[in-house]
């Protein structure tokens, strides 16, 4: 093949991950390079190309190996598809990470209400699937996997459940299917230096916020 | 062909016309609905299939109707217009709106050089180009069309000027390019009722923001 794969992460980034996930589901060989920068973006090389943002990367790497798709072929499933995929980041992300686990007291409870909301629609979407993607791991899987990892880390810190069986029955289960997924599971950051990462994430907010 | 289309559309949303642009360049005819929601959410209907999100709608256009088309062919290219687009909206837009057109003092001059260094980004890219999708419209200037006609009143507004001829010529020159395009130009909500509308809005965000 002679192609030239090289993907840039920061360890303990779940947009890495995404681009991680999807190489591994399509069995495409790739040199890792790890950087540790607070900067979000993933970038991968290929031959010489260089692609940026999680999504995007996801987008190209579907279409310049087409098998095991991570997106269906009707444009209308596609188009759904991306829309929970956005969704993923601009709501649920934002309120768990940006409205719940940095804040706390009545901004926290504030922003408690959003993420349950927005959780809401996850589970809506996903009931009576066993992924997002049906029977297997697409786009959406993808660029939600975070939640099936990093959300109870979060929830550990914090010592509150977002997630729990009983109001989020079909979203607990993928959390489980999709954590010990055979391409997933061994891809995960170290929980320990992550909890580490995180508490101390937390603590610089919430010392910045401390008037509120 | 027997399709139905139909648009439901806030009146002076940006992110609405993007899909109207992008119907109008492919010659679909479409009934439009005229909804005065605050909710920046276009939406799409589609022979009964609902598509939200202006950037999703528009990917949803462009692999629906094949002719006249918003992205290239290419995988990397397409990786590279989505970027843009994205980049557009999550940087370029919220610097400029966020970032500066709601704010004042100290927090405005920031959020001026956020945005021109945004801005520099984009002159670059477009750099002996007409256009974005280079000597024709594509989704990159859909996306950031909104920078053709609401940074003007914005500028108006605040009566400072981001884009100069003289720093971003490629920019200014794009702006004139887009604006005035047969498929775009009739297509602009009335102006006069824009900037009342956006000098509400400032000012609702100036005097929330007060104690700053």
């Amino acid at each position: 093949m002679g192609e030239k794969v090289k993907l840039f992460v920061t360890w303990s980034s779940p947009f890495s991950l995404r681009v991680i996930w999807a190489l591994r589901l399509k069995g495409i060989e790739y040199d890792i390079v790890h950087e540790d920068l607070s900067n979000k973006s993933s970038v991968l090389v290929h031959n010489d190309q260089v692609i940026c943002e999680s999504l995007v990367i996801l987008e190209y790497v579907d279409e310049t190996w087409k098998h095991n798709t991570l997106l269906p072929e009707d444009p209308y499933e596609r188009a759904t598809a991306r829309f929970w995929a956005r969704f993923g980041d601009d709501k649920v992300l934002a309120s768990i990470v940006y409205g719940v686990f940095v804040k706390q007291g009545k901004e926290q409870e504030e922003g408690i209400v959003a993420s349950l909301e927005n959780l809401k629609h996850l589970e809506e979407e996903l009931k009576g699937k066993k992924f997002f993607g049906g029977k297997k791991i697409g786009l959406v899987d993808l660029a939600l996997g975070w939640l099936a990892y990093y959300l109870g880390i979060f929830e550990e810190i914090m010592g509150l459940k977002l997630v729990d069986q009983q109001k989020f029955p079909s979203l607990a289960a993928w959390i489980h299917e999709f954590a010990d997924h055979p391409v997933i599971r061994d891809a995960w950051p170290p929980r320990d230096k992550l909890v580490a990462k995180f508490i101390a994430m937390r603590e610089t907010h919430l010392s910045k916020d401390g008037h509120n």
